[in-house]
């Protein structure tokens, strides 16, 4: 044992640096798995955003709507690392030339093109969008797509997205969930609250928490007048059954 | 006593009539109360409508927009009785001088004029329409109204109507709720189940069962894809909370 009062100020220092490293080895790989994508002070950040209709387009369609030779131009960044507003929009045609005259595109571009509408879009184009999760588009109605450089005939990739929650594992473990389950999201808003039933799980190891819901869900309860998002696990319980 | 072989056939029909008369007398109160405006079987018969963006108007404008001594024509009824959208329509102008060309009227007149909008509309409209209560239009946004014959400048009067009952006092009973009251309304659809709330109870004597939602909140849920719809007291449950 060491009397204290025969320790000098150097050794002190020595000692409590030691003490203090080890404290921080011990708990930094804690600190590290609780800092995953998007989590605030060790929990997640819950998002509730609102895609608005938008298209996808394959690298072959942005040149024929766009010009030989024309790339996807960033606008503004998404939410989600790397995806992107870009600056192009097209024209949607539906069967019966009625037309939403731009509709964005969203980069980068993908393997094949799909067009996204609320239903009240689908509804005004004459176009009968079926709710489909993105790159379900089998069997799904085509339109017309004009650029100012061409035009693209679609034969199928017209859906309303259903609504879904991107996360990665570490959120999927604090809901207690897993890729292809359902959540439900309430939303407390003035005069307008709604739970919205049917949010699928997307879960990778990248994502940021963030809900997608379109314009028609996200007017039917004001989203940007809301006093409370949750989401939470299906209840088990049987007043929702 | 009488013996039954002294009876004969006109007296036994007469007490046969009697008897069958008495017994009518007590079940027809019954039966009377077991019926009322819109049951079906005894039991309350739920329709869910969707209102899709429409105006009220005064006498006085009617006859500005669509000229002197214009009357409202009916088209066709409405679910509850003596409500009927009218032949005429208006066009509903906003602050941008962007529009919807062709907003239906519905009648009979009011003692004030009143344009219900979904938010999709609103938004497209350039209005903040803030989501209200039939009638209560104090500091809502105005517009103006153009007709064949006229133009009307609202100071006020554009809303989003917010979701509600109408029902009767058999129904009301039915539910266990009084007018003012907020009922949920689950709408259980194909990837886009939805539980509303804030369904606000307009109870009188001779309304039939009918819940009203926008565009916006029938198109967030698909309701003409619905498999079923339950309109049901605020449940107590703590996992609603």
């Amino acid at each position: 044992m060491m009397n204290s009062a025969t320790v000098d100020r150097a050794q002190i220092e020595q000692l409590v640096r030691a003490a203090v490293r080890r404290s921080l080895d011990a708990v930094e790989p804690v600190l590290r798995s609780a800092n995953p994508p998007g989590w605030v002070d060790g929990k997640p950040s819950l998002r509730v955003s609102i895609s608005a209709r938008h298209c996808h387009l394959t690298d072959e369609h942005v040149e024929i709507l766009f010009g030989a030779g024309a790339r996807l131009e960033p606008e503004k960044d998404l939410y989600q690392d790397g995806f992107y507003a870009a600056k192009q929009t097209v024209m949607v045609v539906g069967p019966r030339r009625r037309m939403l005259s731009s509709v964005r595109v969203l980069g980068p571009t993908r393997p094949f093109s799909q067009v996204e509408l609320a239903l009240t879009d689908s509804i005004s184009l004459g176009i009968d969008a079926p709710v489909r999760h993105s790159g379900k588009i089998d069997g799904t109605p085509g339109c017309v797509l004009v650029g100012p450089a061409g035009t693209v005939q679609l034969d199928q990739g017209v859906i309303r997205a259903a609504r879904h929650v991107h996360m990665n594992m570490s959120d999927a473990a604090y809901y207690g969930v897993a890729a292809g389950d359902s959540m439900e999201l309430k939303i407390v808003s003035p005069d307008c609250s709604v739970i919205f039933d049917d949010v699928l799980v997307r879960a990778d190891e990248t994502s940021k928490l963030e809900v997608h819901i379109d314009t028609d869900e996200g007017n039917a309860c004001n989203l940007d007048a809301a006093s409370e998002v949750t989401l939470r696990k299906k209840q088990a319980c049987g007043c929702q059954a």
